[in-house]
């Protein structure tokens, strides 16, 4: 039972159908996107996000824009197709997901033979197989990591790394919604993940939906909340794990990191297998996306800082493997050392 | 120079003047305050807010009051006097400056002979001197602090322990102005403190306003600016200290004093004596105060969050001794082990 599902095909079969996650959760809303533009400016302005979620966006949109050519020629409908991939691929730089979710599809639409159509066909087919499998890796992480989380459990997580982050249940949510299936009690406290509010908006908003006891916090309390022995285990996503088990995730997952182990509380990421990227041997490797500061300086259009002022506005920071429990993967719990080919 | 007087007289030398700090940065405008309850409230709301100055308002205000009732026969100067002063006393639990202010202007009233106006007269003188006194203390952790900042220092401070919460440049960041003044270049990085943004509103505001570059973070992008070597010292203030060195401040502290240590990054505490509470033996000893949750739920009336879920709001937090590189008070810098009589 997925608490939402975040990415579809639209009514009409030629527009990816997502929850505008801009507007959680004032508003509850669905887009259509049918253009590669369209796909690209929702995965930029995180209209939708999540790493998995991502990439089946991305895939499902080149589907989309792959239809819209269909009747070009041949030769014209391959370069139209190629630059929706640019466009879509490029939206932003560190999610994993998203450009091997991309070549998936065009590796799978260079190796189609005959006309556009087969092409079409063969991009749409893959691209739900992206989503299915997503949906499955999800389920998979939730039964792996379900033991994480034995009954009474009190989890921290950030940001949202769940159904509205993937085309399942989740991934740092699968084992809540898991462990909450069989019965067990389980309680989440949700860091706000400023500057975008993803742990106040969407991650409460899911496990409201869900009925699951969620609590949230100011991204500072995290540590207090864990001297006062209020966490049992920390469970957050990941955007790109690097082949040396390095993760980069949403900014704050770092420090939480180093609290968790302070505290000699257990920290997880859990991720489906389509976030390591083995081509990244380290987190040094990796390229963090540096968005607009307003989102930091002028949440809601308010003035928090005067006009002037500089911020810093990482999207994400890098977690260095030697402060991991374990990672959760469709594949089950890996522990270290980390080596991932 | 004090970049700005957050307490003075009102120009009738019957009120408070204090800069109300819920308008900064959109509005620099002045409130003045003549009754214990308006005083209460605008600690309450924290129009007024930082232990120093919390304390420094509290004695004023009694000032004003005990003016108000100088007409009453001596009994019921005497009576209302006491209900004003218990009225302010009690306004925040966790800052000591508060009770301190208010003790020690009402022990020099039980300590005056002569008429009611004698008595005003000497409330006023005592509170004069509380604001006089922490002028001078703030300069001296200026003096003393500066020392932790030579040229080209890059100082992490949290929630605002400035000139807007004291009578004079401040606690934490009275070192960062003597180190400018004397010709260093000094850049602090403020976290905005979540969840009413007394670092990027406040802290901002006024190191802009004396020249002294400053870029804000999110809280939970100071681990990673400490990970990519950009932060040299953290100072902070303190609402109360315990006589074993445990320091009660602006929730968030504990956390920036925990990825110090693991960064090796130095951490100070800045705070005038009144700071401390002898009669406080440790940390577990202090009241934190938990304010309202829509406080962080619904920043600027926005709901972040969905309609019933719960949330945490506790002001402060406890940062152990263990973790303090040192205080620096007027009196100098005091360096581990730590017993304050």
């Amino acid at each position: 039972m997925i608490p939402i599902q975040s990415v579809s095909w639209g009514p009409d079969g030629l527009s990816v159908r997502i929850v505008d996650q801009r507007r959680l959760p004032a508003e509850f809303t669905a887009c259509d996107l049918r253009t590669a533009e369209e796909v690209r400016e929702a995965i930029q302005s995180l209209a939708v996000r999540g790493a998995p979620a991502i990439g089946i966006c991305a895939a499902m949109g080149i589907a989309c824009a792959a239809a819209a050519y269909a009747l070009n020629d041949r030769a014209s409908f391959r370069d139209a197709l190629g630059k929706a991939a640019l466009t879509i691929r490029e939206a932003r730089p560190t999610a994993v997901n998203l450009g091997w979710a991309v070549d998936r599809v065009m590796a799978r639409a260079a190796a189609t033979t005959g006309d556009n159509h087969a092409v079409v066909a063969a991009v749409r087919d893959e691209a739900t197989r992206i989503l299915d499998e997503d949906r499955q890796m999800c389920e998979a992480i939730g039964v792996h990591g379900a033991e994480l989380v034995p009954d009474g459990t009190r989890v921290l997580t950030h940001c949202n790394a769940g159904a509205l982050a993937t085309g399942g249940i989740g991934t740092a949510l699968a084992p809540v919604y898991t462990a909450a299936g069989m019965g067990r009690r389980v309680v989440v406290l949700a860091s706000e993940t400023r500057p975008l509010f993803q742990g106040s908006r969407l991650t409460a908003w899911e496990l409201s939906r869900a009925g699951i006891p969620v609590t949230v916090l100011a991204d500072n309390m995290v540590a207090s909340a864990m001297q006062s022995g209020s966490v049992d285990v920390c469970l957050v996503g990941a955007d790109r794990i690097a082949a040396n088990g390095d993760v980069a995730n949403k900014i704050g997952t770092y420090g939480i990191a180093v609290l968790a182990r302070y505290h000699g509380i257990p920290f997880y990421v859990a991720a489906p297998r389509s976030t390591i990227d083995p081509a990244t041997p380290t987190g040094a490797d990796m390229s963090i996306e540096e968005r607009d500061c307003a989102e930091l300086l002028r949440p809601f259009g308010v003035s928090v800082a005067p006009a002037g002022v500089l911020g810093r506005n990482p999207a994400f920071d890098i977690t260095p493997a030697e402060l991991l429990s374990g990672f959760v993967t469709d594949a089950g719990i890996h522990r270290p050392p980390f080596r991932f080919t």
